[in-house]
């Protein structure tokens, strides 16, 4: 049965993905960080590990690719899940008496349409969703509520004031699925890989060409800084393919004469859009 | 003479950048937000704003690669300036009775290597640098300390308990200056642009290529979401050279043919390496 480490209390928006993505069957295992996800993961204390990578409005979770390239896990999946927000307070505190509203500065800043609507009401960042959740029961904050997921309004005995008050309804993030072993998916599958490029002109388009000669579509590009290198970058990128396809091994081939360095997170199969 | 808007409190980063690039005849002019830099400089009430864009180790300050998008300024000029962090605290106050460090959460992050070898030392994320060197002062704290600017040290009455407390020296970070009319520098440029692809294969490469095929160097490139439309970006990429030249011109044209959307952020003189 998987064993799944995920961050931050439990109903975290992360532990709802794993759900979805492993069934109800699966045993969740929370987290204070990121970097202790995936070291609960590669000590082998859980079969994988899920992390945010992106969110259709905030963008990447930066420190996650960060920690792509310092772990050694690969990546076994993907999954999107619909991002839902609900304003949660204890029994008995109505609308009209929040005065305060705790919640993770992505799920505030995901609602600012909705708080400022709410007149002299004060934006509380916590470490978590589900965490600020967690203390508005703990604490008994009663002139104050949490935006958090519905699942840890269960969880912590709160109650629903509102329920999607997100601004945008296309908010969706995405999860990686990761574990020890790699997986070889055969159709409908999508590659990861980082790397880094001698500083010469014209090195970013050529490393772009390798795909693009071979007709294999690139899904999303991110950079991050090269630490101890300012202004140089190491390269994500998510193309369609697996490594069990040859063009896909030829096109990493032809990436190694170009790049400085290269290592590759993954191939899984694709999650539905 | 020169009047900048910047982001913090008096003593931030931004600030001395500021002073760095116009020289101490300037006037300063703190914020709260990069919004309100954003739109001070739009309404007149400042000729300038100056926002960091990114650092050497943490990466891109994503919210001003979107603020670029929605407000309508000319980058004018960069500068990157050396981060050097030291722990203040009120004059009397030893480093062994250190109990509480308060900073912004990027400023406690590159100076972890240091506040762990402090024992049980809790790290207070603040909303700013230099704000929490003003909370030290304005709250008394006197078992705490904060990590901030020598500059902040001396404007809320601080020592210095020790300086250069970074984990790393290649800590630089790059700022942007805006102004609401466009410069045209001819030598030594940079041009900043940000564009949408039609969701076609190979319509990075292709994009790519209007620089590779003209010998322009790309500087960085950078990817943000596209609001409403999960999993499509927005591409900001910087590039050798000026608009002032022809084959730059020709370049965007080019790119105008492969883009569903470009806007030109600015050409201005390249800071020095």
């Amino acid at each position: 049965m998987a064993r799944v480490a995920f961050q931050g209390e439990p109903g975290a928006f992360s532990e709802a993905a794993a759900i979805a993505y492993f069934g109800r069957g699966a045993i969740t295992v929370p987290n204070d960080s990121f970097d202790g996800v995936f070291r609960r993961v590669e000590r082998g204390d859980c079969s994988h590990g899920i992390v945010p990578i992106e969110n259709s409005l905030a963008g990447s979770i930066h420190q996650n690719y960060d920690l792509l390239l310092t772990h050694h896990l690969s990546i076994v999946g993907e999954a999107t899940h619909r991002v839902i927000h609900c304003l949660l307070s204890l029994p008995g505190t109505n609308l009209k008496d929040v005065r305060q509203v705790l919640s993770h500065p992505q799920g505030l800043a995901q609602c600012e349409r909705f708080l400022s609507r709410l007149r002299g009401v004060k934006r509380v960042p916590s470490y978590d969703t589900a965490g600020s959740a967690k203390m508005v029961r703990d604490q008994g904050i009663h002139d104050g509520a949490a935006i958090a997921s519905e699942r840890a309004g269960k969880l912590y005995g709160l109650q629903i004031l509102k329920r999607g008050i997100e601004d945008d309804r296309q908010n969706f993030t995405r999860f990686l699925v990761l574990s020890r072993a790699a997986v070889h998916p055969k159709g409908n599958a999508k590659t990861s890989i980082v790397f880094a490029l001698k500083n010469v002109p014209g090195a970013l388009f050529r490393s772009l060409s390798v795909f693009a000669l071979r007709d294999i579509d690139l899904a999303k590009i991110e950079s991050r800084p090269l630490k101890g290198k300012p202004w140089e970058y190491f390269f994500y990128l998510d193309f369609l393919g697996s490594l069990q396809e040859e063009r896909c091994r030829k096109a990493i081939d032809h990436l190694r004469e170009i790049a400085s360095y290269l290592k590759i997170l993954g191939s899984y199969p694709r999650a539905k859009a």
